[in-house]
């Protein structure tokens, strides 16, 4: 007998068909802004979805065809939420650029992306002013704001304003259907070596990914929360939630510019909000804004931590004083971004308030369509039970097959199918809790044993001297690397290379113990924040043969 | 410049993946079922993925070959949860058979689908058994059960032994990868009208379907959740839990064929089960039993109430006297089934008890995938003001597109799309309630307006003297219809046509009052107990014709 089709409708998952499900089936609920102009602006999804209608007319009227990319250098607000939907949902691009990179890599990234037009908040004007002569394919660039808040005079010729342009526009649109494989949006990883990469989203990966990151085990997205964003649309669409809400009818609420514990803090109170996401860093300026002033959160019930590891002491807080659970998440830009979610199983969820706690700091069980393994240096699978530490890889609809224009392959093959190395260490436990343990170029490969520079650093940081520190791998003659910490003390603080050393005891096993600290008055750092190791191993891969 | 494609993995939305996912990152969770054979038989999703395979093997040995059909007549058990995945995981098509039917339908389905295998639960032995020499497409019928409950003898030359045939394999098997849009299973609906028509399923709208079925705001299936699908599997996929409990890792307990009161409650109880789903007959009879025996559920906390409206003192019992949230769903066999969920949303959320209450008991907002309308008789939208009843078409990808070798297409076509009209009237209003009022066929067009004979139906079966009752259309030379009602008296008791009509007064608007009342003993219905309208249509037509 002959192979059978499903007789089903065929109806592609395209980005479109979000907005314009909010809008038929949520139509009433809002979307509230706090803009870059300073004050707060609220319409509702029947309202978005018009709008963005006008933007697809605006970029097609500015010359934009299918496939061209439209940059953004925005803060979270309606405007660019407006630009996400009208351009991927006219199959253009939407590439959306971290203003928080330096210069020369926001510049590099442009014209990597060949960004025909480039949007921005008001708040970056000086910025683009300043690059726009780098920018040579950037055809248009468009100010978002309205009439009253353009400069009266500008360097960037013809710099146009977006209001005007949009509202120019009738709403008159259909958005077309096309194959759901179509790029929708771009996103440049702000790599620690080499120059960024663009990790090209499509319209069936984002739709895939907005179902999983719904779900009640992963974001747990409804129609009855009120969703506010910290996390930016400029890193990794943030977490998928522009995508997420309206295809679940929540009220969404982006806080703009500021994000500061009392700003954030006041817009939880007065919007509502049931639902945060962000990275650890914002929560730490909220958390001590409440602390500080004695406030309580009146709706505010789930946060998603990620970006990078909740502490311990954070989630402590948040959940037990402010009774906000806390929801850790892992991912990639490469992953669109979700990969696994501390939320317990059935087996689990019973279990004492020390092992949950202890499950809920993992970085969590892989979502449906993720799947995950840890590899020794062969390539071979490790078991999961929870200790042995292997490199991580990952494969599954929302993960990246290359990056944009580069013709190498990304990905490497185990047991006959693709995977993604993701560049993390981890070990996965027998009920798949995965955690990360380290990054495979930092991890120390002592003897044929693995260190955790995280560990170690971790310990280190305990220690009431230190203000930073940094565990890297020096070559070493017998053991082929052996760790060496450098340590950045705090101000007016004395400690010893043997005072250190010493803390270490007990606290991890005696041959991880680093063979020698540094002391150094500041560590080099990526534009967002991140340890540059590379830098410190090329300074100091050699210490310890000098040494020795 | 060209248009771009996405740059993320391929991969297909297959039904195996579902199962992979599950054992892979829930494998130690349960799956719980009492046999047809009375007792009860618990593994895990890493044994049922197992045994999948082996079912994959021993149909391929059998002879079955991509595309072909395999039928089955089975309670809801493990079993037949692993032919669930084992035929679709490898390219074959799941017929699951209502066997409810009459028998001369069940003959006729299954040569329609012309399915190759048969399997079935020792419940349906002395069914097949007769039914066997009417079915000679059925290569090989294969008995559900181990060596020791295979009868001596049977009429069914070469009956096979599933568990022998299973265990028979080394599992040895990879699950293939191809096309989503392969057929995955077929299910026939069990239409008042004509032979039985088949909605094939594809893989994608399986898995589709399921992510939506999971969601917060559709069913809200979690990993922290027992969930116990009393819906049967052969009535639509029990509504997708045999693939949305896999997705998200929920322990699933399948209750086998005894549905009472008294075998729920306990199986409820000894599972500790979180989460149920089934049509309201099943309910009512749990809820006697509870309250006959005084008896609190200890972990059931919501159930999904679809098939026919819940009736509001059930709503208000379960939830009130056993704290168990009801969950109104709508949808249809040709829509994988769920359409349409009665959850509140941010606006509506905080409001009052009664308006909660009635929205609760409509059938709900449409969920992501699926779009509606409501059309009048010359296929224009009609408003969504929760008043105007229309026709109800529905479009999404988990909809049919066309009936299993049917030529002509349900569908229509609406401002430019295709949409599958539901044969139901409904009203929606402004938040995107949908309310079912009649079936378009059984509603009563007079003098230009509808009346609804479910409306009609509602108010004589309040009246205490009524068992049951049907409003039909009866021809009228002034308005072209009026509506008949027709009443079944409940035994002893006595009523007047006269009484009747004036029970109707401030019940209903004057003019929607039935011009007369036909007394009988009983009413027809078809095999699953639905009311034969069309009979009784045919019969008293023109009755008022006559009278007038």
């Amino acid at each position: 007998m002959s192979r059978l089709l499903g007789q089903m409708m065929q109806t592609p998952l395209t980005i479109s068909s979000l907005i314009v499900h909010a809008a038929r089936h949520a139509g009433d609920t809002e979307i509230v802004s706090k803009r870059a102009e300073g004050d707060l602006h609220r319409y509702t999804y029947r309202d978005a979805e018009l709008r963005s209608r006008k933007v697809a007319q605006a970029l097609a009227r500015l010359g934009c065809e299918p496939g061209d990319r439209v940059g953004t250098l925005a803060w979270n607000g309606y405007r660019h939420f407006e630009l996400y939907y009208g351009t991927s949902g006219s199959e253009l691009v939407c590439h959306t650029i971290n203003p928080r990179l330096f210069p020369e890599q926001i510049t590099w990234i442009v014209n990597d992306a060949q960004d025909r037009v480039l949007c921005f908040d008001i708040t970056f004007l000086p910025l683009v002013e300043k690059l726009a002569p780098h920018l040579p394919g950037v055809k248009h660039f468009v100010l978002m704001t309205d009439r009253a808040h353009m400069p009266a005079q500008s360097p960037i010729a013809g710099l146009l304003c977006y209001e005007e342009i949009v509202e120019a526009e009738d709403g008159q649109y259909a958005w077309p259907e096309f194959d759901e494989n179509t790029a929708s949006s771009i996103c440049y990883t702000s790599g620690t070596t080499g120059n960024p990469k663009g990790a090209v989203y499509s319209h069936r990966s984002t739709v895939l990914h907005a179902f999983c990151a719904a779900l009640p085990d992963s974001l747990g997205c409804s129609a009855r929360d009120t969703i506010l964003p910290v996390v930016p649309m400029f890193h990794v669409n943030a977490w998928g939630l522009p995508y997420a809400c309206p295809l679940v009818g929540a009220k969404l609420v982006f806080p703009g510019p500021h994000l500061d514990g009392k700003s954030l803090f006041e817009l939880f109170e007065s919007e509502q909000v049931t639902f945060s996401a962000g990275v650890p860093t914002v929560w730490l300026g909220l958390l001590t804004h409440v602390q500080k002033n004695g406030l309580k959160f009146s709706t505010f019930k789930r946060t998603v931590i990620g970006g990078s590891a909740c502490p311990p002491a954070m989630m402590d807080a948040l959940e037990k004083d402010f009774g906000v659970e806390v929801i850790h998440a892992w991912g990639m830009t490469e992953m669109s971004p979700l990969g696994t979610v501390a939320r317990l199983n059935s087996r689990n969820r019973h279990a004492d308030p020390e092992t949950r706690r202890r499950l809920h700091l993992k970085q969590g069980r892989a979502v449906y369509g993720v799947d995950m393994m840890v590899l020794d240096d062969k390539q071979q699978p490790l078991p999961w039970d929870g200790t042995t530490s292997g490199n991580l890889v990952v494969r599954g609809p929302w993960v990246i097959d290359a990056y944009f224009q580069q013709p190498e392959s990304p990905l490497i093959e185990v047991e006959g199918r693709k995977w993604f190395p993701t560049g993390d260490v981890a070990a996965i436990d027998a009920d798949g809790f995965m955690q990360i343990t380290d990054r495979s170029k930092d991890v120390i490969k002592s003897g044929g044993e693995w260190i955790s520079s995280i560990d170690i650093e971790n310990i280190a940081m305990a220690h009431p001297a230190v203000h930073e520190a940094a565990a890297i791998a020096c070559r070493h003659p017998k053991w082929d690397e052996r760790p060496l910490l450098i340590v950045v003390p705090k101000p007016g603080a004395s400690v010893t290379r043997e005072e250190l050393l010493t803390f270490f005891e007990g606290r991890i096993a005696k041959w991880q113990v680093p063979d020698d600290v540094i002391f150094v008055t500041e560590l080099p750092h990526t534009a967002t924040g991140k340890l540059l190791k590379l830098k410190l191993r090329d300074q100091f891969k050699d210490h310890l043969m000098a040494a020795g």
